[in-house]
């Protein structure tokens, strides 16, 4: 991205500030620092944060001096404040807060940084009162412009090219451990492009009920379930897909959950029209499951937003009447877990469009039965 | 580790409480949490933490619902709250800690616990006074027993055998891109049975001037020098090392400051003798840094104390007096860094026993020109 681009973003942030009535924001850990200047804070015990007043006065990235060099020189959007290792950071932050905005100011931190920073910046700063940034950024960034969309598009690509090994039976299964297939997913998500795998979930037989599994030792049969969530970040971007095959026949009532579930993420998908609320594509989803009797068994929201985080804004999750907006981009992502016996769960990532619902994801959903 | 180890830990968790005036702990993000229970919580917006109050009051570890049969059960040291999605995790918690610790009590917090969840608890809990976790963990976790000093062999030695393929020249340098070298890297530490790569660093010419480079597209030349520095995480345990390596004979003055490093780094590891503080080893590097007229170009600590985080307690750097003890295990990593023209780092994990330092890593550091 160039300069311009973020110069627009600060001051898309600097402008919502004031109506919410916070007059500094403090961007460390999380996306919102990148997506404000580009650069993206090591998660160590060396502070990195960007101190944004309102109005005006120049944005200062504080940034421990051993990292300084890996920061692009950006002046239209911030200066720099090396900081040497016998600093202390805290002070340092705290000394710009106070001689820019006072000693009561209103102040946004971002909502991953670490609580050994905010407890230090709490006492450093007693006259301070503290809410999180995603108040200002998230209603900004869930919103995504053309070149969000495309790289949103691509990293859906690149995710939906290994579904397709996988659904074509490239992706051997039967006889390997779980392990081995998410090592293989995970290669195959490098070797498409992303700098980084997110997660490589893959839950056999029994362990597919296990919503957010961890890959193990078991070694996968014959005639099982196998749920396969994984995802990557592309040029920033992640992707995001689960698809569910089968090493065999399944027995009637997994064939008949799997096509309650396919059926219940079309719902969700169709209800994703600009100005429905978020909760009422989950009602879209949850419906189906609810009338066939599995309500009980579907124990997650349908979907979470995705842009420079796996998971962001905006959530797909009862409760949430916020509308959607053109730009959005999320998951719907349903799925029926039968502790002990198997589980079932098919994801797309959606963007909404005037145009209405746009799968960036295209790999089939047809019940998928791979050799043995 | 069994069941057995997590309560003997959350034994001495809870006894280091009481002097420090700590009522309860709650464990998040980060490697304490993993430390008494076993389980590690997913860095995302559910929220996993455990509350353990002082005493005798059973410890609970409130999990999101889909992620409960990730945990594997250990009446012994916790008993499990699941919540739902429509249920909040923070006021779950504040009830826990309410109903066990009365209105006022004094919290401590994993130092990487995200701010949404602190200022949320502290809205929940407006009584409360708030610290990180580690004053009462640092300590206990610095000090490896002997299966921890063993795990932390083990990842060195896995580290150990990536480094003796770069000095070995099986790695090839010249012509290729940073990001490829690393990619090979990466891939050589998962050979090795690493779970999961922390970090690659491959900088090259005037990059290897930024010590906290990240390897870019740039193709490495001859005669340059390549400051390699990687490790993952292996059975929970973290390694890390740095070698710099040669495309071809170093001009006088890099040679001369190659020299200087592995000087300086074999005077910091001959320091860490139990007894001595943190600082003497800081101090001993740094010395044979400064003599030489190099000192303003050292612009970072000597080192790290590394096990289940790359970066814990103890730190080799100016101002922490703190003695060492038998169990400590640590980098010594001096550097030296031109900006613009060159940089030289050189690091091995050391172990502070009470027959003396003793180096985890055993690769070479004998100044190697590798065939460009």
């Amino acid at each position: 991205m160039k300069p311009d681009v973020y110069a627009a973003r600060l001051e898309r942030a600097r402008a919502a500030m004031g109506p919410l009535g916070v007059d500094g924001l403090l961007l460390s850990l999380g996306a919102d620092l990148p997506w404000v200047c580009g650069y993206t804070a090591m998660p160590l015990e060396r502070l990195t944060m960007l101190v944004v007043p309102g109005g005006a006065a120049p944005a200062v990235l504080v940034v421990p001096e051993l990292e300084a060099p890996r920061v692009a020189p950006m002046p239209e959007v911030f200066s720099l404040r090396p900081w040497a290792e016998t600093e202390d950071p805290v002070a340092i932050v705290a000394d710009l807060v106070g001689a820019a905005l006072g000693p009561h100011p209103n102040l946004a931190v971002s909502d991953r940084a670490w609580a050994t920073f905010v407890l230090r910046l709490q006492r450093e700063l007693p006259g301070a009162h503290w809410r999180v940034a995603s108040e200002v950024t998230a209603p900004l960034r869930a919103v995504k412009d053309d070149a969000e969309l495309d790289a949103l598009a691509q990293a859906s690509a690149a995710a939906d090219r290994v579904a397709g090994a996988l659904l074509g039976g490239e992706i051997e299964l039967a006889g390997r451990t779980e392990r081995q297939v998410s090592a293989e997913i995970s290669r195959r998500l490098l070797a498409e492009g992303n700098e980084r795998v997110n997660f490589a979930i893959v839950a056999s037989g029994p362990h597919s009920a296990s919503p957010h599994h961890e890959a193990t030792d078991r070694v996968i049969g014959a005639g099982e379930p196998v749920v396969c969530d994984f995802g990557g970040t592309l040029d920033g971007y992640c992707s995001d897909i689960t698809r569910t095959v089968f090493t065999g026949q399944p027995e009637p009532e997994l064939a008949h959950i799997y096509e309650i579930v396919a059926e219940a993420q079309s719902e969700g998908v169709k209800a994703a029209q600009i100005g429905a609320s978020c909760h009422e594509v989950d009602d879209a989803a949850r419906a189906v499951i609810s009338k066939a009797g599995y309500g009980d068994y579907f124990i997650h929201r349908t979907g979470h937003g995705i842009g420079l985080e796996e998971h962001e804004d905006p959530y797909m999750v009862a409760g949430n009447g916020a509308p959607l907006v053109a730009g959005n981009v999320f998951s719907v992502e349903p799925g029926i877990y039968i502790a002990g016996k198997f589980g079932v769960r098919i994801e797309d990532i959606v963007a909404a469009t005037s145009n209405g619902p746009r799968p960036l994801n295209v790999a089939g959903h047809a019940l998928t039965v791979l050799a043995a």
